[in-house]
């Protein structure tokens, strides 16, 4: 499937402050990158801070006054398995050694808070099958609402408050896996289908010998997500970092199916 | 300077479960292993998961029974330059891609949480004068003091209680110099004149091109730490992961000076 | 100085349920009520559970559908002494009973976590001259501001972050007296001259055997408040609490001068 | 049933400083003190400030050096009815004016953030039924461990921690009661065969019209609780409060049947 991406942001920054972009698409054996274009108006010399491990692609400007980022950009997703059944989870040993941060309480995912909960909820599965167990709870006893939480919640605030975003779904997916020892990470990406058209924060797991993605709201189909950036947690996938002060002028996202 | 380090760990397993060590001596530029030992008993197959970048070195064993764990290590530590003053800050663009995960908030250390105190308090300085005012202000309000935190402690309950232990001192001055857009993060070391021995938790700031060990805690001259694991809190450097249940049963550290 | 107090709230409620109001005008040694009308339309029954220790009204009704709520008054306000200058804070076996528990810490007001810093940062002083010092600690360190703050805000939250508004700056005041073996309470009241016009939250303090209204805001004079709810904080003092849902339609507060 | 209890404990005060001690029998309609006895040792002026609505006891002086306080008392206890099935949670206008404070959420009783699980989990029951289902849930659900929790621990921490000791069990308890509009308060008791004997923390109902003890450890019968402070949650009930510093010498606690 071939999907075409189109974002533009616009924000007015009162002094010169540099600026680090984590949205355009990220270099990744189940992705192809046909086309893009980012561009920078008034034009800014782009310094490129990007990851050869996970593929994530960070471009840095100085950025004055009032701004425009527009990103475009034709992307080829490869089919992906998204059955996770029976998928076999790695022995710490071994586990990629890049893995093994993502096994580790984050600053949104205390995961060594919910070691208990995640025995006593889902010790009796493993691998794909406890993967699938923690979707299939949280789908459960979440509930999508808006308001409910802010920059500043954790998953254990979302553990008690039964409700929130596409974040806090994700924190809290991802808590639960590492607590169960599976690494989980958190990762930004364009969502076909997503209502309204926006970044999505979701998942991947380590399962089976490779990274797979998984979605805590199934707002969005696994098959049609471009990756962008990975992290921790949300602290790690913001699509904009202002070393300063800016203020938001225009925003928009735009994630259109362009071939089969 | 050489120092030698003796460390005896002994747990018992009830069952088998993989176990985690992050205690040998780093592989770093500023620090050369003379000779060491990784001994476990019952003999166990290692596994090898270290990191090229941060040169951490991390083995893997499957334990079960009464297990003893003893490491042994001559390190030549080739002198530091522990003065900041005038050490300047990166651009967000001059730094090394891996750097910049180390500028974001983490599981013990919020620092998007303080950055209005820290603009308030030491907005007037940057680089090196900026960690070294820093520095001084933990010295000043902070006291060392066991008891008073605990696993799940973080930079913000220390800022409030004004007190902890060296791996809270440590977050709350990374924390801090996160939020002034200075990369730091958490390294664990055998410190010489530490006392009682144990391994020390210190940060460590990215200034003048180059990553800079710092004490917040003021307990032992920088000049004798051995490096050790490195991460963005205490969460990553643990020197022991148990993936299940053990018991301590003893522990013992020993750091001393063999050559000048 | 007399004060015209009007009200008008306005809420839509699906269901029948409970409502309890706390937004007439306390009854206090400090104030006289010279005429107030409290009217719910369309009419309904009005339960009152006054506290007679506090002087605090709080009427409690069954609302369903549309619901106007109109409070209209003139209250005569007393000479109260704002000055806090030597005014001794009572040994504890001198506390009236009901004092006891504003020495304790509350949900938005964790005093217990606070004792250090105060004893640090005000330990040399005492009674009413330690809380004007809090006061202009305050007052220096402390950003006027919306939005940073939420319903969730504690004062551990305000110290770190040095931002919040009216809840926030009082929750603070009451966690660093009561961390100071000073009785401290939080207060709702109209207040004369606060822009916009709203119910207000304050602080009181006991010292010199008798409870004081103080503002850690500085917002509104003392002279003009109007004290309407007294609890341990913002939990206690909500000028409506809905059993159940609602939407507010509409809401306006004035507060004026009618005679010196 | 008549239960002796005998409790002493002894302190080393550095300098003066006040005491509040809340250890005695209550006086309340379902307990009578036979015969009853305080005594510090060297001998301290005692002021009272009871409380004439919870019937809690509060005994303040100034302690020097090393203090030794002895209580002994035989109270007989009524008979209670624990079956809570039935019973009716009242209409908040049919509430007692001072039982609304327990409907609110407090320091360790962060009620306000439970409700969207209390009404997910308990919102088909009512009164008794309701508040039993909490306590099977509660029993269900956590596991009695020391060590998992400390002075700071909220009862969101035990939702998500899944174990603690009685304090932690209570405030549980009353923050999913209060989250479901039934007033509850935590009380500190003398309990028959708790193992080993110690002030237990249980919590107390508003439901049928009047209180109604219930112990979420299910470790001790509520036909054996000797009621002594009653408040929001711990922070109020603390056997002892010094306001200053203190070395502990020696504690013990003893609470025998002498009557059927």
């Amino acid at each position: 499937m071939r999907l075409s991406i189109t974002t533009d942001l616009t924000y007015r920054f009162e002094r010169p402050c540099e600026v680090l972009l984590l949205l355009e698409a990220a270099r990744a054996a189940d992705q192809a990158i046909h086309s893009e274009r980012l561009t920078i108006t008034p034009a800014a010399e782009i310094a490129r801070l990007d990851d050869s491990v996970t593929g994530e692609r960070r471009a840095v400007f100085t950025a004055h006054g009032e701004v425009a980022i527009a990103y475009v950009a034709q992307v080829e997703l490869l089919a992906r398995d998204a059955n996770l059944k029976g998928a076999a989870a790695a022995a710490i040993r071994d586990l990629p050694g890049e893995a093994l941060r993502y096994l580790r309480a984050s600053r949104y995912c205390p995961s060594d808070r919910f070691e208990a909960f995640a025995s006593e909820e889902f010790g009796n599965l493993s691998g794909g099958d406890k993967v699938a167990a923690i979707l299939a709870w949280i789908g459960e006893h979440l509930t999508y609402q808006a308001g409910v939480s802010d920059a500043a919640t954790t998953a254990m605030d979302t553990f008690v408050d039964r409700a929130g975003v596409c974040r806090d779904f994700t924190h809290l997916a991802i808590s639960l896996c590492r607590a169960a020892d599976i690494p989980a990470r958190a990762v930004s990406a364009y969502a076909w289908k997503l209502e309204p058209p926006d970044l999505h924060a979701v998942a991947e797991v380590y399962l089976g010998g490779r990274w797979r993605l998984i979605d805590a709201t199934g707002l969005a189909p696994i098959d049609g997500l471009v990756r962008v950036a990975t992290g921790l947690d949300a602290a790690d996938i913001a699509f904009m970092t202002i070393f300063g002060k800016a203020e938001l002028i225009s925003q928009s996202f735009a994630i259109e199916k362009t071939r089969d």
